[in-house]
């Protein structure tokens, strides 16, 4: 990426020193609790900033970001709109590298909001400033400390994040933190008055602790960019989005959000086949996903074999895969002689979905594990999906050793594998439990399953023809 | 439902005695398990049999059906296919009103199978003895503790459940169990030999205690009954069902299973329409559908209300709701004054989706339950979808003070109202933890909020146009 432009996102994720500006002693006061949640984490220099002056937790209050004494790469502006032009002077003078706005009020509300936003990305970029927001809460780095709110979690991961929407920014890095991948980096960029959603795209793409990013998107600013900025990330990490404003009322609802003009989704769609961007319809798909792509080699193909021992999952198991643009191809003869000679065929069915019947809903443990062998051995095959009958013992030892086993034959196929559970509620219990402890994806439907093995493939397509 | 049915299905399903044939003394024995399960459900009369004799659980067991010396109402088969028709035969001759086929191995493995299953309804017919099956585990009926399967509640709910699919039947049984409103009866009668699909619908459209009935189908013996039967029922109670079988080569795969024929999805649609069935995609679908139906009132139409504090929620969930049918008008002018007053014009939105900004994410318990208040009023809307930031406190005390509060306002709004979190993990917790004990729908993402609420508003629609 362009080296001005690096230099300027380092300074923002890496920064040295933020100021908080417009803080008050009043706990419930925001500025008083990024201060604190920084303090908290450890991160080195916090100058608060505040005209009436003062001290607040053990910190000098400075009356204004000219009076800070040292260097200030990073200022968080929680003040009102009109407010933030001089402020934004001040950093400039100091060469700050860049400014948060946190306020709202700005391009989204009219001609006059819009016209102030222009004055002050002016402002600041005469000193080599960059703006991030308006409506944001900016960067977070777990690496360098930059901790600003206070459920984050402290220890890096390898997703990163780009949100949007301040409040859509928590919750994926919850979501990204519960799957126990952890995110790497994030950022909440508002309504892209300076800085936009694609050069955090770009920074991340190049960024070496990310490995995946996951993103809401609402609007964008400049498509070409996306087109190749995204192509270009996504040879080398996925990139998995779910967009906002996707129907015309939710698109007018995004306008007075973020003030961004939102894509409709035909447009979208074709971007997404270009770009190999794996869009997602709910933050439930996106982390499907993202636990797919984590934890998974890539498949060759598109061809699932499906191996369940109750009937009725294998018909809606397949159903599920079918309708996501998977296929099911006939599994070799010599696959369902070494099944046949496995199970039988009484009241099983070999081709594929693969039927073990009631002696394999009896006892998983051995029949599914041989099964998967068998079936991974098949040159027709790209990926697994297991759906399993679920917990039929409450004995951990008994649990645990059964997953063992099926980690073993995982391990022996080498192929990508998934299992689905075959309870709602159930579907974390036994062996379940323990291959998702060993990072095997375990989903709740096999419906579920299919959706993350179907852009796993379409990814892994789109990487593979990226590479050529 | 014609008389000589109904007798038949009421002796199936309040049998005063059931025969196990086939148990053996081992306790892996499907017939051991299914012989203690009755026990200890305690139900009254249970006859054991086979060829040995000797004793079970206490009781004694009988070489053949016919040498029980009482009436034996139900007769469950867990025997060998060759051996059914002369035990089809001794329950005709002791005018047993249904028999239970578990066995597999009839009609879906090809014409030998089928000309067998013929035989065996001929006989038992001739005695008035109905087959339910085969491949099934027949029925469930907590009121007269007719429980064969071990984890089935034994306390009777208010959801009928019928499946194809053994497997899935268990399944759903446990799904609808752990929804707290329970299942009332059930039954798992896999191929539809004779007594079909068609036949369980019309007996539990026509049961009291059945409120809504959830359904898995595979495939369809007689379309043009389902089609009068489902519309009859419908009018009354709602049918949610998932259908198996809906690409090629699911139909290939339930072919091999139930050996009854899939219906191709474009005749399904058509039959939902004219029957008002809902049709679902997966599990976590029906049961999301059947919280809304079975707590919600009927809406007037499809008009939802968004009510969300953060911005980025409101758009997802605008997009939700219009992608599935639902429609968000604007607010009447009354209605944005009044919102006005309550929480201001800065950085919220008032047309709908209403988003209450900051301010409103911040203090829930007060704006949100004013909003919900405001807008339930306007004649404009029929539902409320809320959308809420989560668990802001983790004091219990408070939690549930606040969730009294948004009560009372559900309550004095009259309409259907629908919770979604604002984590995929927290939604569970804070004040939506007791809207959920209060019977309030909460669902983790507005998405599957707005599909539960398209549901209700689409059955509600069919069952007025059915009414008058």
């Amino acid at each position: 990426m362009e080296q001005s432009l690096l230099e300027a996102l380092e300074g923002i994720f890496r920064p040295r020193s933020v100021a908080l500006v417009g803080v008050s002693e009043r706990e419930y006061n925001l500025g008083y609790r990024w201060v604190k949640s920084l303090l908290d984490a450890g991160f080195p220099i916090v100058y608060p900033v505040n005209p009436k002056g003062g001290e607040l937790l053990g910190l000098k209050v400075y009356p204004t970001v000219g009076d800070i004494p040292g260097e200030v790469d990073l200022a968080i502006l929680l003040i009102p709109r009109e407010a933030v032009p001089d402020v934004a002077r001040d950093c400039a003078q100091k060469r700050t590298k860049g400014i948060v706005l946190y306020t709202s009020g700005f391009g989204e509300t009219g001609p006059e909001g819009k016209e102030l936003e222009r004055q002050i990305v002016k402002i600041a970029r005469a000193g080599g400033t960059r703006v991030i927001g308006p409506s944001c809460l900016g960067p977070y780095n777990p690496s360098v400390k930059l901790i600003t709110q206070y459920p984050f979690p402290r220890k890096a991961g390898a997703v990163g994040v780009i949100s949007h929407s301040g409040f859509l920014f928590n919750y994926l890095v919850s979501c990204v933190a519960a799957t126990g991948i952890g995110p790497s980096k994030g950022i909440s960029c508002g309504s892209d008055c300076d800085l936009s959603f694609v050069d955090f795209l770009e920074y991340l793409g190049q960024d070496e602790q990310t490995r995946i990013i996951v993103a809401y998107l609402e609007g964008i600013k400049d498509g070409k960019r996306l087109l190749s900025v995204g192509r270009d990330v996504s040879r080398n990490k996925p990139i998995v989005i779910m967009k906002g404003g996707d129907t015309e009322v939710g698109r007018e609802a995004s306008a007075s959000h973020t003030g961004t003009l939102a894509v409709p989704s035909a447009i979208w769609k074709t971007l997404c086949r270009q770009t190999g961007i794996i869009s997602v319809d709910s933050f439930e798909q996106m982390m499907d996903t993202l636990i797919a792509l984590y934890y998974l080699p890539r498949p060759k193909g598109r061809r699932v074999a499906v191996i369940t021992a109750p009937g009725g999952i294998a018909v809606t198991a397949t159903d599920a895969c079918i309708k996501l643009g998977l296929e099911l191809p006939r599994l070799s003869e010599q696959t369902r002689a070494l099944l046949a000679n496995l199970i039988g065929t009484l009241g099983t069915n070999l081709k594929n979905p693969v039927d073990l019947g009631p002696m394999g809903a009896m006892a998983a443990e051995n029949y599914v594990k041989e099964a998967m062998r068998i079936v991974a051995r098949d040159e027709n095959i790209d990926m697994l999906l297991v759906s399993f009958i679920g917990p039929r013992t409450t004995d951990d030892v008994k649990d645990a050793k059964s997953a063992e086993a099926l980690l073993a034959a995982i391990k022996e196929g080498g192929k990508p594998t998934v299992f689905s559970g075959a309870s709602l509620q159930g579907w974390d219990r036994g062996e379940l439990k323990f291959l998702r402890q060993s990072n095997v994806p375990v989903y709740p439907e096999a419906r579920r399953a299919a959706f993350a093995l179907s852009r796993l493939a379409e990814y892994s397509e789109f990487a593979r023809s990226a590479q050529t």
